[in-house]
């Protein structure tokens, strides 16, 4: 289907390591090839590249490896492409503005029948249920909110609740960020660390590259890395429990939560209701 | 203060040879080096290139001139700071999503004054006056057609209505897109011209580069170029008279309207009412 790749730090950081990593994912150790994109927040502004191209040929994608931006907020998607045509318009991570920020959003898996009616405010340029869910997420947020910005945490009260209804109808992994903090949620795969002082060397599974972060690395320091599977070999990273959400900022966790989702306790109680989705064949 | 670069076409056409001498202008051949920004619409798709960098020297800007992107659509801005921070976020052109499609905007000019109520559907990232007229723009759109997408030509009619109001506080030359149409304003400066069949040979201004087009095009391209300063000595640009403003479609102007700013009047009957800007100061 695809994989997600998210970066939240405490100092503006480039995702070079992680990306040459996760990169080869689009054809060399995994064949997400179907396009790509990654989004990265420098303050408020937000960069999106996307491509049709693979991550491993794509010239844009060359260009993200070779020349370093940093940023405190990144979100980057690879597609293998299960439904739907390889457009451009049908590209993660998708972005809209809101309360005067840029809202990025990539999702991993599949919705089936998550149709309900949107305000109009966002609507979907492309067709796929990904970027509807995030049209969907942010129509709450106005609904709940208005035109005032509410905090991270509240933000974080409102995704609780909503995420696990879209959830019903299917596999839902998602990275999200408006440039201040990154919030992800999970039903099926997404792990995810934390890199801080001292710091240690980590060696990428997907590429024979090693690196000594103690020595590119301040104590002030602090990554957190969100990844469909590890990038690394000899780091411990945690997965997400089914239905958990956790919201990152300044390189760390400050909230979790689980939330239920009734169609996967059914499905821990009957493996044979189990949906089988492509979005579950990584 | 900055220059503008806009191309519609009635085929998807690389805009490599334009954007080659129009980025010469960001340090070589002019100073408008304080970062730049280029929007390619690929059917209802659109990829926005941003950097603080110049033209000349951003590895973002070598990519486009070296990676031959088709497009319908493309808006292309460098600038050439007189207020505002170079950030990225104050970086033209802007992108918002309204009716389902992408709509991207660049501006050239300073606005004085002008901070109407937005209704906080579109709210500005940035702090430009640039960013603040588009979002206004758009909140009109909405306040005229509500969530029903109009056709070009009723965009048309509103911007008619509603550019020359903006264009009251300063100068207000512009290039608005949402892939199928591109929009045209002008109170100082701006030029454009039509190549079709039999196409001809251009050679740039800026840099000594030739292109005989009748090589590299069919019968059924045809492609319109709007720019601050024409790009080509060898081809007949026309001016937009101060107020104009014109709608291209498929490589060719389709309405043209000349629009009453008052503004522009005193000062022509009296020029020691003419508002001194940067903004005109080419």
């Amino acid at each position: 289907m695809c994989q997600l790749l998210g970066m939240n730090c405490a100092t503006p950081t480039d995702i070079t390591f992680s990306f040459r990593g996760f990169s080869q994912r689009a054809g060399v150790t995994s064949d997400h090839c179907d396009g790509f994109g990654i989004a990265f927040f420098e303050h408020k502004a937000c960069r999106l590249f996307v491509d049709n191209q693979s991550a491993v040929e794509s010239p844009i994608a060359d260009l993200i490896r070779n020349y370093p931006i940093k940023s405190r907020n990144v979100i980057a998607h690879i597609r293998k492409a299960t439904q739907g045509k390889i457009t451009l318009e049908n590209s993660h991570p998708f972005m809209r503005e809101l309360w005067g920020r840029h809202w990025i959003f990539a999702h991993n898996g599949d919705l089936h029948g998550f149709q309900p009616q949107l305000s109009g405010h966002f609507t979907p340029v492309g067709n796929t249920d990904s970027e509807y869910a995030f049209c969907f997420l942010l129509d709450q947020l106005v609904e709940r909110f208005g035109y005032q910005e509410p905090s991270i945490q509240d933000v974080f009260q409102v995704l609780q609740e909503v995420a696990p209804q879209i959830a019903e109808h299917g596999t839902f992994n998602f990275c999200l960020s408006n440039g201040q903090a990154l919030w992800s949620y999970a039903t099926t795969k997404l792990h995810w660390i934390v890199r801080e002082y001292p710091f240690q060397h980590a060696q990428l599974i997907d590429l024979d590259v090693e690196v000594d972060f103690s020595e590119v690395t301040t104590p002030e320091d602090r990554v957190a890395v969100i990844t469909t599977e590890p990038l690394t070999q000899n780091e411990q990273w945690t997965a997400f429990r089914a239905g958990e959400m956790i919201l990152f900022q300044q390189g760390r966790p400050i909230l979790h939560a689980m939330t239920t989702v009734q169609r996967l306790i059914r499905e821990a109680q009957d493996p044979s209701l189990r949906r089988i989705s492509k979005a579950d064949l990584y």
